[in-house]
């Protein structure tokens, strides 16, 4: 069976490759998709429409521009994979999470145990939690194959 | 004009209760909702249904229970207030925020200018951002009044 | 603050009573509603469009004029409560959580441990899982109230 | 004319593959899906998850992942067949009749006339009621071609 | 039970009074409403816009003027019942049907027998088909009594 | 550019002939359907799943079956083209007309003036009204070219 | 009948006073309603959030203030009134008039006929066009009353 | 990543082509659409309906017919270009750009900075605003590399 899976959140550890690494090795039916996640190109990609003096603007050309790509790869997904890392308020995955919850797309978090309790409403509308990326692996080979 | 008011976030300051006041004084026909803003019987929502031993299961059971009202209130709003404080995780308002984005749910973002960054991406899908509550007295003021 | 709630399933018992009645005592603004719960008034609720020879017609005719009840009511409620007992099939109980999920209802469900298992897929969907009216009034005092 | 169909339901009769058989004889260009039907892999599909002392929760997890399978499907099908055999309560299979119906999916019963009456609310939404999988396969064919 | 209630189709006989004044016996709690039922009226509904010359422009002006009051009452009833006389074309009746239909409005119809085979695709979405305003009433107060 | 073509209403004439093949002289990127447009087969087509005494039941297991292919054409097409001929009721059509307008799906209607009056609440709805299947063609061909 | 009416575009004549007036005087059950039509006030609806020196982002930060309103009233409304003026851009009123055909909000223009051609795909998705608030008067007294 | 990009507005300037091709310079997985761009055929699309002596008509039936275009490709489009010159009205540019705000779909604005005021409100549910068709085409390869 075909998945679309949308991974979203953390960007600063491998659990991305991790995952679709995991899940090239059982040949599965799965495409991958993210928003930008190089920090640097992200932050600027509004910035050939102008520069702005006020940090804000500039934040806000950007994030408009790339909030373009993340809602179409939401709506097309099947599953979306969220990512809470130790660090950052990560406050755009929990932003995604909800998004989600809205459409009814069924989302698996994917964080430390530390850090159950300030997720509990985002792991409350989630299909499961992992802890690991190779728990996600196995929830994705088990839904990919027949 | 008539509105219904939601307003999500955070918990430790009395910002709700300065936007509450401060539209009393001028009459306004807008109803007030929140979730349920005190901590402690927040989470011990899910208490009554039968202790848990796991953190997780105990959280799970009352952000669900609690679930039930923010939904209801989100969908029933025309407008969402969403604040952000200094601390905390506040998980919950980003996520908050991202379901009125899919429901097309206007909102409006409270937070200190520290913040902007992070809170792009929520910020982006705002109709605006106000840094003290008096600012959103005034946005409710405008769109109530006839 | 006020909500619809709508009491599905089983017939045999009263648990429809035990709620409203353990809600009565709080004085919660909430209307409860319910499909027709008479076995009789409610296997026969098509006869007066004419009569049929054939078993499976006759109840198609009830259970298609019952169904215009229970459409709008589940379509109008915050919430339902779907109570499963320990006899008969009960498959319009989970109908009602199916049709519940599909339009993001919350529900309740209220059922013995020993049916855990059976039904697992109607319990990964609801908000909560009850094994008393009276845990199911405590909730709803909790979410009723300001 | 192709056609999506997604079979639901009792998982102890061949009658899947009496149906697949079936449609392949007349190469009908029917692409058929399934939720996972092996009781054992179904039952520990969350158990990679982290084990559950609790019976309801190992259950909760695996009912939870299998849901997403189970929600994609009924949402990429054109049609479904509900299949109720003779033993076990089967609210799954109820539960997705509703699903369906709330999304306004054709779906088709497959029960004997025995069950008539306690699936009457589940009949009166479907498009049709089958006794045996030749005439799924009778329905399937007519449909299927031009 | 409060119930909004949609009188579509044929306008040369008294069925709509003897729906109404049926309910008015039962003190009902419904709520009646129809399209202008008057001919002429209708039929000149847009004339106020400025003549025209060719009879399509207009039957056109008049009806999208029409098509206001109906497409809002379709839209804010629970239930329409959906009249077929034994003379004229009423494709207006069967447009509202399968307007009803696609908006998973439920609806009941109303014609002789002599009819059935033509209706056959407008009563296969019906919730039921009565032969006289009294199965109608009948249907009514079941559905509105408590 | 591509689009999906249904072609509904009047069976006794060539019309869908004379678009189908008005439209391969172009060479356009359209794919047609229809519902099963022989009577015989049409009307038996819920005979497999068990003889009828009632014709009002005979009727209605076939319009059902016939009703999934029709939904799940309206639904996958891009513009219907719905046909009026001089004879019979034909309400299935102008149901198919309702159906498409509260979905927002655009169509064409087909027929001649001398039924403008009684169709002017089906062809207000219209995206246009042709007389002639080349009319039709000619729209095709307008729209489906680049 | 109850009817809410929004009434969109030209602020520079008293056309919304000309219809509000003129349906008072036929006591129709009609809730007008508006965007804030003082050009000044409506300009600087965002000032209050912090000044701008670049004149797009002072007018962004104004247009989505005055666009919570006026998507809550679209929303909530019946019908909408759209008139175009003949000077200025009158951007907002084309968006306002696209923003109801994507919603099926039924809608009648109001201009002049120098301004039909520009305006034809205005009109094309709109029920009626008038020329004078007269005319609008009509019209909704003509559906207003019972 | 594919996107699928519709291209509204303004006719009498090279701005479509000038994307184009500066998306095809960087091979990106775009496809490009627009309802017809030809002034003449445009106008004249509904005359094969049968000639109008009313301007008005003449335009109505075109532009209805246009619709039937721009509806399906605003549908199936992932993102909109929505360009004013600096002639004409445009109000169908601005009727395009309220429907896609309506449905949620992204769009771009792309215009002068000496309109800015009047399509304040057409660029306040814009995702970005552009000067150049450079700039769109810099969106547009940000967005669609990987």
């Amino acid at each position: 069976m075909e998945f679309n899976v949308y991974l979203s959140g953390e960007i600063h550890t491998d659990w991305r490759e991790q995952i679709i690494q995991g899940c090239q090795k059982h040949n599965l039916n799965i495409n991958f998709c993210s928003a930008n996640t190089d920090h640097e190109t992200s932050d600027s990609a509004g910035d050939f429409l102008g520069e702005e003096n006020q940090p804000f603007w500039r934040d806000h050309k950007s994030a408009k521009i790339n909030a373009i790509k993340t809602k179409t790869l939401i709506e097309r997904c099947d599953i979306a994979i969220i990512r809470f890392g130790d660090k950052y308020k990560q406050w755009n995955a929990a932003f995604d999470a909800g998004y989600c919850a809205a459409l009814s797309k069924p989302y698996i978090t994917l964080h430390d145990e530390a850090i159950i309790h300030p997720l509990k409403e985002v792991d409350a509308s989630a299909q499961a939690w992992a802890t690991t990326p190779t728990q996600v692996v196995e929830a994705l080979k088990y839904l990919a194959s027949n």
